[in-house]
C-alpha cells in the first residue's frame, strides 16, 4: 500500500533536480514581485534552507483591472538576476501566449494559471517550448478536463507537465478553497505526470498552510508551492495567506518529518 | 415591479438594431460552422421565422485536442458569405488573442467563451476593437467575477458588452449546467449591460432548451442565443442540445408569448 | 412543445381544489406564525387576492439553538382558526416524526423541509398519513436523490405527493440559493407528481422574488410557495426575503400574465 | 506550528480510553452488520490489530426504499454480544429519535448521521443521553452549521461531542465525496471537540482510503472511522470503498507511522 513514484516519469528541473522522484521539492516565494530588495531577501532566506526554487510572479491575473497587475519584464529581470546570483531556479507564470517566449527566456519552469487551465491556445503555445510546464488546475474544472488539458500541452511536444492543485471552489467559505486530496491521491494512481499542491491557494488562511502542506504530502503530492513574504502584512497581493520568512525553516522541517513517515525526503 | 428596461444602455448591433432594448433578441444557429450547405440552410430558416442573428463557431474549444476544433477563418468566410446573401448579422467567437482582429473583420459581434472569461489579455485586445463584444460567464464564476471580467473589456474603452448566462456547475448532473435565472434578475437591478441567456449550454439537452429559454426571459434577458441545426443527430459538436430548424418557428412563436407577458417582444 | 399538465396525477387539496391541474395554485403567507393578529392580517390580505392556501410555520428549524424555534401548537391552532375563519387551506411544516399526528390535525397539507428530505423516519411517517406531502428538494440533493425521497413516503401508501423546488446550493452568493429552474422542467418530462416552486427561499432576497416566481411559472411550475409578511423589516425570521402584503395583488397579476403566456390560470 | 491538543476537552469513551488527546483512535467495522459471524471476524480482526472500537451499522439509511434498510434491533444485540467477548467499544448510528435510547442502552457512542446533520429533534434527543455523540458532518453543510448542529446537543446537557468530517459533495465525480482536511485543520483552531475522518466516505473507492486517512491525519484529525468487510466484494452495502481485514494490520502500521510524524500515537 506504499504510495508508488514512477521515477522513468520524473521532471527533469534541473541537471541535478527532478520532480517526480523521491524527493519532495518545495517551490518557495511571494505571490508578487514587489522589488529587487524584496526578492533578494527571500532568495537569501530559501538558499538559507537549502531549498532550490524560487517562485514570485511578474504577471498577475486579478478580478478588477484597478488592482496592481504586477511588475512584468522588469518583475522577470529581477528574478533572474537574483536566483543566478544565489544558485537557485524560477518558477513564475505566463498569462498570455504572447508571454510564453519571454517567460521561457527568463525561467525554468513556466506556471500556467487556474484561470487558463482551458485557454487552449496557451497551452499549445506552452507545449511549444521546451521548458518544464506547471499546469495549475482549474478551480471548478474536474480531473477529467485537468488531464485533458494536460494533454493539449503534450500534443504540442512538450510533455514535461506538472500537475498542481490549489483547492478547488465549493460552498464551504471559511476557507477560500478547499484543497482537494483525493484528486492528488487519484492522479498517483492514474497518470504518470508529477503531482503538487499549491496550500496557500487552497486554503486561503496563511494559519491553515502548514495543515494543507502536510495533508498534501500525506496523499502523495511530489512538490509544494508555497508563498513566503518578508512582511506579509505588507504584501500588494495574497498577504493573507503569505507566511513570513522567518517560518520558512520550520515549516521545511515540519513537511519533512511528515515526507519521511511516506518514505520521502524534502529539498 | 417591471422590470425596468433602461434603453439608454442598449447595445447598438446594426442601425437598425439594439439589444438590450424592448425587443428580446434572437441569436440562432449550430454550434459548429461545418459546411457552405449546412449554413446557408439555417440562415435560410433563419431568415424566413424573421430573426436577425446568425451564430455559428469557426474555432471550438475542445476539452480533448483530438476532437474536432472547427473550420478556422474558412468558417469564418462562409458564415460571412452567407450572412450577407440573407442581410443577416453574424456572431462568432474569438479564442485568442490572435484571433480578435479576424473575427472583428468577419462579425458584427464578437463571442468570448466561458473557459476564457478571466483570460484578461483577451478581454483587453476585445476591449480594444469596435465589435460589441458578448461574454459569457464562466460555468465556475461568481456574478461579481463576471462583473469584474466585464470592467477589464471596459478599461480599454469598448463599453458595447454583452453579458450571457450560459448555466453554471453545480452538484446537479441530470442537466449539463445549472440555468441561473436568480443572476440574470439581479444584473438587471444592478448592472447597465444587457443580459442574455444561451439556454441550450445551460441545458445540455434539446428537451429542455424551450422552458429554459422561457425561464431566461422570465427572469429579465434582453436575448437568447440558442442552437438550431439542420440535423441535430448529425452535428459535429453539441447535437444532444441542439433543436433541429423544423423547430424554429414554433421555438419563436412559444417565446413571443412568453416575452409579451412581459412587455416585450421578441427579434 | 406545450408543457404537458397530466390531470390524473394531480393531488387533491380540497374537494374543489387541485394541485397539478390547470391553474397554477399559490401557498401565500408568514415564514413563522408570530400571533394571532399577525396571521389574521394575512388571511384577510390572502382572501381578498383569490387566494385558497395559507401558509405558515409553527415549528422553526433554526441553524443556532438560540433563535426563536416558533409558536408550536399554539401556533398550529392560530392558523387553523384563522383559516376556518377564512374558509382558507392550511400548509404548515413538520419536523419530527412525533409531530406527524398533531400537523395532520390542524394542516390541510403537510410540509417537510429541506432540511429533512433524506430524514426517512419522517418520510415515512408522513406517508402513513392520508393527508397530501409537500416535499422540499434537499438544497443540496439531486433531483434523483429527491425522487428517491418521494418514494420512501410513497412507499408507505401515500401518493398524494408535492414537490417543491426551493433553490440549491451553488458556489454563487449573490442570491441565498440558485432556483433550478433546469429541473422543474426536468421534472415535469420525468416523473408523474406536481411541482412548484419556492422563490421565497430560492432567492432570499425580496427585490428577487417576482423575477424567480415568474421563472419557476415559466418552466413549468404548478404552484408557487411564497413568503408574505405584514412588516417584513419586524419578521421574526426570513424577514429579508419576505414581501410585504402590500403587493400581494400585484403579485399575483403578475404571475397570472406569465401564467396565460404558457396557457394556464393562478388561483 | 505544532498540532495543539487541548486534554482538557478529550471525549471519555471508556474509564481507560479517550478520544481527543495524545493517541489518534480508530473505529473500524463494515458499514452494516450483516450476521453474527461476520461481526465476529471482523472483531477478532479488530482485537489482533489493537483496535478497541468496533463500528457497524443496524439501522441504513438508503436513498431507495426498497434498497437492505440494515438488520434493526437483532444487529445491535450482534454487536454488543461480539464487542463483550472481545472486550471491545461499539459504536453505531441511531436513525430516529425512537431509536435514541435503544442505540443508547446497545453502544459506548451514538453516532448520527450526515443526512441527519440539521434534523433538531434527532440532536436534542442524542442531547439528553450520558453517551458520547458522534455527529457526522452533513455532506453540504458548512462549519458553520456544523458547529450549530453541535450547539444543539450541547443545548441539551450533553457536551460529549465527537465531531466527524466525512466528506462533501462538490462539482468533481471521480471521487464519491471531496474530503475537506482544510475544515479540519480549522476546527483544531476554532473548537474544543475532537474532531475526526471517515476516509471510506471521503472517497467511495477502497484505493483511496489510505491516502485520504494520511491525509485526514495529517491536517489534525484526532481519529478515523474505517469500513472494513471480511469480503468486500460480498458486502450488502458499500462495498466498493470497504478495504478487506486482511489489510488492516498494514493500514493500521502506515497510519501509525504518518502519527508519529505529528508527535501522535494511534490505538
Amino acid at each position: 500500500m506504499m504510495i508508488s513514484r514512477r521515477k522513468e516519469f520524473a521532471v527533469s528541473i534541473a541537471p541535478d533536480l527532478v520532480l517526480g522522484g523521491e524527493a519532495i521539492l518545495l517551490m518557495v516565494g511571494p505571490c508578487s514581485v514587489e522589488s529587487y530588495a524584496q526578492t533578494r531577501s527571500v532568495a537569501e532566506a530559501v538558499t538559507r534552507a537549502g531549498i532550490r526554487v524560487l517562485r514570485g510572479g511578474a504577471f498577475k491575473p486579478r478580478t478588477s483591472p484597478h488592482s496592481f497587475q504586477g511588475m512584468g519584464k522588469e518583475g522577470l529581470e529581477i528574478l533572474r538576476d537574483v536566483a543566478d546570483e544565489f544558485g537557485l531556479l524560477v518558477i513564475t507564470e505566463a498569462l498570455a501566449v504572447a508571454q510564453i517566449p519571454l517567460v521561457a527566456e527568463y525561467a525554468d519552469i513556466i506556471q500556467l494559471g487556474s484561470r487558463n487551465m482551458q485557454h487552449y491556445p496557451l497551452l499549445w503555445a506552452a507545449g511549444e517550448t521546451k521548458k518544464p510546464i506547471l499546469l495549475k488546475r482549474g478551480f471548478m474544472s474536474t480531473v477529467v478536463e485537468w488531464l485533458g488539458a494536460a494533454e493539449h500541452i503534450a500534443s504540442r511536444g512538450n510533455e514535461q507537465i506538472i500537475l498542481c492543485e490549489r483547492g478547488i471552489r465549493t460552498f464551504e467559505t471559511s476557507s477560500r478553497n478547499t484543497l482537494d486530496t483525493n484528486s492528488i491521491a487519484l492522479l498517483k494512481l492514474l497518470n504518470h505526470y508529477p503531482v503538487i499542491a499549491d496550500p496557500s491557494h487552497a486554503t486561503g488562511r496563511a494559519d491553515l498552510v502548514l495543515p494543507a502542506a502536510r495533508a498534501a504530502v500525506a496523499a502523495g503530492a511530489d512538490g509544494l508551492l508555497v508563498e513566503f513574504h518578508p512582511e506579509p502584512e505588507q504584501a500588494l497581493s495574497d498577504g493573507r495567506q503569505s507566511l513570513p520568512l522567518t517560518k520558512l525553516r520550520e515549516f521545511k522541517d515540519e513537511v519533512s518529518h511528515l515526507a519521511a513517515a511516506v518514505g520521502r525526503s524534502v529539498i
